[in-house]
């Protein structure tokens, strides 16, 4: 089985000048632009867990795997150069797909996306185990002459934006995202940041994770989040009594949004909201603040704590 | 138990200047010292297929799985600078350690190594699925100003040297084992090598890949192998009819003995096995000849061809 998906990978892996041995050595080697710093990211995605082969089409399981990563490096305003794959593959047998199958499906996600990106694929591992499928991806980014985003440099007066619309991932669209890649380069270079996240455990938790990263608290004002239609069709899926309140929990909690969640000066993020600079949108979801701890703030004004629900792996 | 591991790493997982943000932000950003290339290389390993969670010491599996990335970046004549890993535990329950103990166990072993070669461990991802303990490392390594080694310059002509004995990983020297890392750099920056490859799957399987990779062919003059004394007592223990050949199989085909297979001109490889400057010692073991394919050459000169017998995942 190994060999027959090494040849295909062989076939089917595009060569990259940025990689410019191929599959062929011991390690990658990679030209990074001088004088960036590289900027890497892991994260290791589990059948049963982040994804269920049973259910799921390969393809966006691949696609899942490399565009968490893509998202992390789009969170710290890096450019992705090349990702690394590494797959435990379960043995033939019992009811989904079979493992060839299921390599490749999950390769063709990860192609397709590693071409939108213009990422290298340098490199990786492919085994088999008596487990279920696992895939680790390693992605290396470089950082641009505007330097990196970090999630700890947000100051207290910060304006909280966020990219696109939150919530409903369950729906699918936590296998179709786009990473927001381009749209944090652009962001980086034309206006001043302080501090950014990718919201991949949902909006209150990653908020609460960059105000405590950058020693303040944070306030979301609930009335403003801007919410996804998907997050309204499960509220509808679930019977919620109160809709409107239940499609909020999802914008607030739901895990694998993938958008990005920024901290500005206010005057800066008023010229970017009057600019509307990105496709995706951007919206005023809150600020931060000296008190420490999260806090949400709904149109009556009054503010109250707010739990730091989201997904925790 | 992934928040108490979480809070363990925390703390034993020591900073490292070349890692600046530590492990709390999306991605991890590493300097590189300028010209060099960035060399990455990436491992998985399974519980079942690479080491046995039943009878192997989890510090064991640690340096294992680090070793045989910096052993990659050895090949490759990369300094090491930083190391990822991506753990799957398996639930708990079941025979053998229980995951917590198994985590901070093959992290020990980790860490020991990492301080060994001043690697930073740099990021990473934990996840409990329901399967075998699963340890993804990407490690990532800087070519020094002498350049980057790969296995795909062998000339006609060069001699083939080894470092370290080798055979008989099986009794344990595989989880033991020193990746060639200072013997690789010590090398490229005093002697001119034309080709280089850690020895992870057996000598006559990754002398028939440098010979591939280099467009040539490899003769192993067999008599001449170093073998190492466990290759020996394996064979004793294997009841071997003959002794010597049997440990001669070990040295040609055991995975994992992770010394170095260098191709270099003949008149510098004479001068190397003259000054023997490594303690490990350098070996002459054979030639790169024109007719492709792999070769073995015994003491009466006959020239016989040698399957490339070896571990393969």
């Amino acid at each position: 089985m190994e060999r027959d998906f090494i040849d295909w990978l062989n076939k089917n892996v595009p060569r990259h000048p940025r990689a410019e041995l191929g599959l062929t050595d011991d390690a990658a080697l990679l030209s990074i632009a001088e004088p960036s710093k590289v900027v890497v990211t892991t994260d290791m995605l589990n059948d049963g867990v982040d994804f269920r082969v049973s259910v799921d089409d390969p393809r966006r399981i691949g696609r899942q795997a490399l565009g968490a990563n893509l998202s992390d490096l789009a969170a710290m305003a890096a450019k992705p150069v090349a990702a690394f794959i590494s797959i435990a593959l379960p043995r033939p047998g019992g009811t989904g797909p079979q493992p060839l199958e299921l390599a490749k499906g999950v390769y063709e996600g990860i192609l397709a996306l590693a071409a939108e990106y213009d990422v290298a694929i340098a490199g990786g591992d492919t085994n088999s185990h008596d487990g279920p499928l696992v895939i680790s991806v390693t992605a290396i980014g470089e950082t641009t002459k505007c330097g990196p985003l970090t999630r700890s440099n947000g100051q207290v007066g910060d304006w909280l934006l966020v990219t696109g619309k939150l919530g409903g991932s369950l729906l699918g669209h936590m296998f179709g995202f786009t990473p927001r890649v381009r749209e944090a380069l652009f962001l980086n270079e034309h206006y001043k940041i302080h501090a950014c996240i990718d919201i991949s455990d949902g909006l209150a938790l990653d908020a609460s994770r960059l105000a405590k990263a950058s020693g303040v608290g944070a306030v979301i004002r609930t009335e403003q989040v801007p919410i996804s239609p998907d997050a309204f069709t499960l509220s509808d899926q679930d019977g919620a009594a109160d809709r409107d309140t239940a499609a909020l929990q999802h914008a607030l909690s739901d895990g694998q949004d993938f958008e990005l969640l920024l901290a500005l000066d206010a005057d800066v993020a008023r010229k970017i909201i009057n600019d509307q600079p990105l496709e995706c949108g951007l919206t005023h979801v809150g600020e931060l603040v000296a008190e420490h701890g999260l806090w949400q703030q709904g149109a009556t004004g009054q503010r109250l704590e707010l739990p730091p629900i989201g997904y925790l792996h």
